[in-house]
């Protein structure tokens, strides 16, 4: 019998019923328990940012450490946490993040907005160029990314991958970062927070971009310099931000982002996790442990996810 | 020398370099003409709604009237026109179309409006449900609803096809309307405006929906009985309408749809002629008929389009 420490008290009602028909849809036996006085008896932790357990060492019997969130920058500086982690990558959370991405992408080129409020009833019928001529700067190329820049592209937008590290089919490192922004209409950001990617977006980089660009930021909120980005709406260098992350969450009230006329705050519903797909991930991964096979999703420590 | 007559005087400035361009690219040697004092020499004439030409009779050694818009009801009832009539088929018409039915269904799929308009700064992170959770009903499953329909489908909404006369992979007739309609959350209608399909949308149709289904219409104006939209809307019914395309365009500055708050207007830009692509349609449609081939497009006058 498999014990599984589900660490994360307050999700847990989500989990009541998904997590045990997910361990059993992949044939194996388990206990779930939401707390413990035997750690060294936990086979497998779920994980999440609000769970109160930040001392790893006690469950010395534990053969993986399982988050359900994809970012794991909160945990993977653990010290105690010596387990294989390994993060979510839920094909639900793909789809949501598409949904999200390709939608605030269609809003900003087609310019929604001017029609969603027109408190002056205004029949303007110009045109949006065509999507085929809207370039996109996606910074980030890993699951997500990758998933969104197929999406944005299946509707003829010409997207630019950019990655931190060498990637086929990308651009990469300084020089391919300066390259496409330069011609990005709309960037999308969407890299995991490390050291080095923290401000990725601030002014020097924010400088380089076509005046008007749109920022959609549904990665980070640490990979945009907040300061940086309001005065580039000012100055109009950047026409609109459509943010889903912030530094700081929920977006503080008296943040300057809530009622700037050209940022919308989305409250971090791009990509939820779905307790239905996010069990089934979670269980395959205990099933792999169990049969002696390579965990999925496996955090690189030395990279930090 | 073939003689090419623009009958849409308005629209000549857009055209002026697109057309010839297009004509010798197609290899062929043309003379184009706004007007004429000789109707006979006529091969070809380039029209629009907007063009004064009304009276075909004199046009005698017309070959066909090539319609620069995709809808042909303002035209198709002429009885002086009994040349070839052919309708606008625009790859860059359809990329325009499949946009802005992307994007408004993304738009209302996800619920952007509360996030673009939040004026109390209300942080509610509520997920909306996954695309495949939200069936959607292409009404008109022509070349542009086909397009749309596949979009869709490629970022996972469950699409059911609906014509009006048996086509394969759609449903059709009034009891396939009745199956299309009662499990649509969102309505996208896209039919050519004929008898049989004005005031397809009117109280009976819109009661089959399920309570709260959003329409949008990029298609005429006609398929929808305004009075009836607008009863659904006010009963919550219908729970918004985009709307592209109206009876009267420019909408009327006193309709009552410029001001309901669960109506959005857009000032008939789904699907816009582009001259450069445009232009490459007529060339290729005036090669084939140079060349005796069977025209693209023609208008079938029993069908009304």
């Amino acid at each position: 019998m498999i014990t599984v420490l589900f660490a994360a008290p307050s999700l847990w009602p989500e989990y009541t019923e998904a997590l045990p028909a997910a361990l059993t849809g992949a044939g194996l036996s388990a206990r779930i328990v939401t707390e413990t006085t035997d750690p060294a008896s936990v086979d497998y932790i779920v994980y999440a940012p609000s769970a109160p357990l930040q001392d790893f060492t006690p469950y010395s019997g534990t053969k993986a450490v399982l988050s359900l969130w994809a970012g794991v920058e909160r945990i993977v500086g653990n010290a105690t946490l010596t387990q294989p982690l390994c993060r979510m990558v839920d094909p639900a959370l793909t789809e949501g993040m598409v949904e999200w991405v390709t939608g605030h992408a269609l809003r900003h080129h087609l310019g929604m907005d001017r029609h969603i409020v027109n408190p002056d009833h205004i029949w303007d019928p110009t045109c949006p160029p065509l999507a085929r001529e809207r370039p996109v700067a996606m910074l980030g190329m890993g699951a997500l990314g990758s998933a969104c820049a197929a999406a944005l592209r299946a509707i003829n937008f010409p997207v630019t991958g950019w990655s931190r590290t060498p990637k086929a089919g990308c651009l990469h490192g300084e020089a391919g970062l300066e390259t496409v922004l330069k011609d990005a209409q709309i960037v999308v950001t969407l890299l995991p927070k490390t050291p080095d990617t923290e401000n990725l977006l601030r002014a020097s980089t924010l400088a380089l971009l076509p005046r008007g660009a749109v920022i959609l930021n549904p990665g980070r909120g640490a990979l945009i310099d907040d300061a940086d980005l309001l005065a580039a709406l000012n100055s109009g260098q950047v026409g609109h931000a459509t943010l889903d992350v912030f530094r700081s969450e929920p977006l503080p009230k008296d943040h300057p982002f809530w009622s700037h006329p050209n940022v919308t705050v989305t409250p971090h519903i791009a990509a939820d996790t779905r307790p239905a797909s996010a069990a089934r991930v979670i269980a395959e991964n205990i099933r792999r442990g169990e049969a002696g096979e390579p965990f999925l999703h496996l955090v690189d420590r030395s990279r930090g996810y």
